[in-house]
């Protein structure tokens, strides 16, 4: 089915009149059908029929299927650059930028777990997918010169290798994706701060 | 395309004679295509084609795509049991268990991480995803007395919530899919140490 209507300035519009969804409305429901049923696996049609709208008015709101992609993990990715930078910024210790960074990751996650979802399965079985996999790769890079700095100002210990170490504390942080539940009996806010004690301290310490 | 040889029997033969593949090779081929693609999105064309056979070549080692799917989340599952159960009947401390358990999923999925791949990432949309996934959170639900048992043995600390704990820990040596590399720089053990390190120890400590 081709597109009816023509394309619309999404820009400065965040509610469509017709059939009652925002932009993001579509973005959210769309990101989880992907991660429910695979993005290779997604159809636009899908899509439309978990909002119980045509097609065409489907195309009304997004271009295309990867165009919803794109969106959708660059939000991820903008939300997360922009914890990255706050802590490498900010005028605290190399320890507690490090610090910082996991809790904010864990606050971005929570807030925004079905693009992060998305972000992280991601496969590179497309333009889209490898430019988004390439930006996910370029942060990582970013954040071991944080740990190599909290090694070297004696907050994070030294005898374990710098690339493991940021990839396990990073894996602990990215898994909270796979059972966080909005509206839990734990707050974002109190899970990251669980993720940070953990990290940090231990679990024989106390 | 129907099955055109009669189904064989699997168990007592490795090796097929006509394309040169075990069983087991199909199945790893099938689940690198499965993680790579999108399991739903992978039809058995696309892997009969990766393995250079034709479609009725492999029905003759295999019977369906979800056969597929269940044999390799078994094969992990029964793994991952086999650690569990290993450490839980050992007569080590209740901190030793949780932590031979640690090691022990690691190197399991360092030996079979396709496998374990697919395994993380089963959404449930059928009955035999359903299944595995009943199976996964079973598996977590008896992790966590061994968790339980070590803070009152006074080994893992108490001032944290038990269930945040145990999926933060686990969430970190599943994280290890993501970027372990076989034959790369750091074995699968030295890996299971730093993690044991990482999550006993915590970072600030050395």
């Amino acid at each position: 089915m081709g597109r009816v209507n023509p394309p619309v300035n999404i820009q400065t519009s965040t509610h469509r009149g017709r059939p009652g969804y925002s932009r993001d409305d579509v973005i959210d429901a769309a990101v989880r059908e992907f991660n429910q049923r695979g993005y290779e696996a997604t159809s636009m049609g899908h899509v439309a029929s978990v909002l119980g709208i045509s097609k065409s008015a489907l195309y009304h709101h997004i271009s295309s299927k990867e165009g919803i992609l794109e969106l959708a993990v660059t939000r991820a990715q903008d939300a997360l650059d922009a914890v990255l930078q706050e802590a490498a910024e900010s005028d605290m210790s190399a320890g507690e930028k490090v610090r910082a960074l996991i809790r904010g990751s864990i606050e971005v996650l929570c807030a925004d777990q079905e693009s992060v979802t998305l972000l992280l399965r991601l496969r590179g079985n497309s333009e889209v997918e490898k430019h988004a996999l390439q930006r996910r790769r370029e942060l990582t890079r970013r954040v071991i010169p944080l740990i190599d700095a909290a090694q070297v100002a004696g907050e994070v210990r030294s005898d374990l290798d710098t690339g493991v170490l940021t990839r396990l504390m990073f894996g602990t942080v990215n898994s909270v994706v796979e059972w966080y539940e909005p509206g839990g009996r734990l707050s974002p806010g109190e899970i990251a701060r669980h993720a940070e004690v953990l990290l940090f301290g231990g679990a024989a310490h106390s």
